[in-house]
């Protein structure tokens, strides 16, 4: 569920987002979102978590700014979009970003 | 729970983690966490989610880096850190980036 992102520089795209309460096959084209992200040239992974209050924060990691504008681009991806600032999406705000250093700790035991 | 933050250049600290089943007052300072950031010169807004499957974003913004440098140096901030690794987090990865553009979109009604 970490993205095993290389060593930076790379890019981020944080994606805040709170839901309406409307369902319309939400959960299906989350999810195709991501496997069809991950498919992409220059994808370098994805966190994702939404808590109990609805807010909802993804993190996809990409190579390039070319490889983000591609994947904005993407013509489903376009398309999910749009229902999502038309029916799923109460406000959200999406921010490019490049990640320029990082810092991992994980438990041994 | 947007944070409100300016027209970019500006900085962003996007730290995933996951939690281990341990309590011993974790909410209390995540929470206090999150207060004495608030306050902190240069800080300018903070989102956080975690899911039920325990993986947790938060993304704190910053007016430069300065200003995380300084965070990261904050003495309760380097005990909560310790304490963290010592026993709240399984796994967790910060990582420091730039952000350069943002897109928000809002319902109007």
């Amino acid at each position: 569920m970490f993205a095993n992102t290389p060593k930076p520089p790379y890019y981020a795209v944080i994606f805040t987002s709170m839901r309406t309460d409307i369902d319309a096959g939400y959960g299906e084209v989350a999810q195709r979102m991501v496997d069809l992200a991950s498919a992409q040239p220059g994808f370098l992974g994805v966190e994702s978590a939404r808590g109990e209050d609805g807010l909802g924060i993804t993190v996809s990691y990409w190579q390039s700014e070319a490889a983000i504008l591609a994947w904005k681009q993407h013509a489903e991806h376009t398309d999910a979009r749009n229902a999502g600032r038309a029916q799923w999406y109460r406000q959200c705000i999406t921010r490019v970003a490049q990640v320029q250093r990082a810092y991992a700790f994980e438990r041994e035991s």
